[in-house]
């Protein structure tokens, strides 16, 4: 590779990963707004759509493709090879990790892209907010809730939320910042008591790594993108196609389009 | 009637409108959230839920019912006979105005709340901008633009917008306010320049009333819930289900819900 990840165009990283490149995609492209994919047969697209209309924090929609189309709008590339790798469920249990699923795709598939956390760590990281797993180097803990979404036909289940430590007197700071991005997630549900949110133990999350919060810190928690894909692969879809876990897709917005004043 | 309609609970002003009261709704139940309401078949659904999350702005989505249900979580009455008055169109054709719609309620009927500017032009009043068309007692004038919304399956048309008056020194504020409102059609779309929008003659709104602009003022425009109503009458369901205009649904949620940081 020539120069940082971050230097990259959309174009171009996508070309990349087209070519075989299977990476982690955080630090790429740097203001481009990277995303969750979940693709399922469009009898399934109404209800992820009403789960996400009715759950908007865990399950922010930033584009739904045509069905069976391999780009949107807000994604100027082929869905089918232009992610570093992916994930391919049968009746919801995972099958296969790829980094080409053109053998995979029906001509029913529609593609939602979902907004993801990068987006909100790049803005608390400019305003002065530490991240820690980042500078662990691990990924983000993820937890199960006690708090059930709001169901969507068969779609249903708990909320999951990612925690992130945050020092007392940058709590404000970041509920601030996050606050303005409602399309990645926004304002914490919830900061300090996780068995408030019936979380019995931190250093055990259910998705992703342990980080260690630093003496002092508070944990706060966001809503995660985990939670529409766990609620649809319950509910057993016959094909699903996903983003492997890190392994987003880059799309052709700007982060800044996402910010409400 | 005791009291003034703003002193109303939701739930009093729905039992008066079941037992036949008819009344535009605007005033009534103070700090109540306010919304359109759109019933299509389920076989229709999905392409409305698209087009609203494709055009957000024009058409922001509040609750979205089970098929047949008659209430939903932010409206805990009966959608068929608690609103003041209801359209009902047959293949996208304007048939009846009536103020029960029991017989015409199917069981895959699902009903779409959308968020109605009534929410801000109280935000708006409250930081001290004049609302022009309510001074003058007339119905605000919404005008059909030469911008196309994205489209989603069978439903297309041209974004919608209503028009007030703002004075120069006002027209920050205007925007400031109602930009925090993006489940009621957020920021404005435009200021000042209607041909900018295609719109010849200020003096012929294509719905409502024509407002006189006072001295010194600047046309500002917003997208408009008539737009998600056109597009799905121009695709022919053969039921649709709406509320008579200015004769809203009164939900049990709260304007200060609907506002971001």
């Amino acid at each position: 590779m020539d120069g940082s990840p971050g230097a990259y165009s959309p174009h171009e990283a996508r070309a990349l990963f087209r070519d075989g490149l299977r990476t982690p995609t955080a630090g790429w492209c740097t203001g481009r707004t990277q995303a969750n994919l979940i693709a399922v047969p469009r009898d399934y697209a109404y209800e992820v759509l009403l789960f996400a209309q009715r759950n908007p924090k865990p399950c922010p929609v930033l584009d739904v493709s045509e069905p069976g189309a391999t780009s949107t709008t807000v994604f100027d590339g082929d869905l089918r090879t232009d992610l570093p790798a992916y994930r391919v469920y049968v009746d919801g249990k995972y099958a296969d990790e790829v980094d080409d699923v053109r053998e995979h795709w029906r001509d029913d598939l529609v593609a939602f892209l979902i907004g993801c956390s990068f987006t909100f760590e790049d803005a608390l990281a400019a305003a002065g907010v530490p991240i820690r797993h980042v500078e662990q180097g691990r990924n983000v803990p993820m937890y199960r809730t006690d708090r059930a979404c709001r169901s969507a036909g068969d779609l249903a289940g708990p909320l999951v939320v990612s925690m992130r430590p945050v020092a007392p007197d940058l709590v404000a700071t970041a509920v601030r910042v996050t606050s303005r991005y409602p399309a990645v997630h926004g304002a914490p549900v919830h900061v300090g008591d996780p068995s408030a949110l019936g979380i019995d133990d931190l250093d055990r999350p259910d998705f992703g790594d342990p980080v260690e919060i630093p003496d002092g810190e508070l944990p706060v928690f966001w809503a995660c993108g985990v939670t529409p894909q766990a609620a649809v692969m319950a509910s057993r879809p016959p094909l699903a196609i996903c983003h492997a876990p890190g392994h987003m897709a880059i799309t052709d917005g700007h982060d800044t389009e996402l910010v409400v004043p």
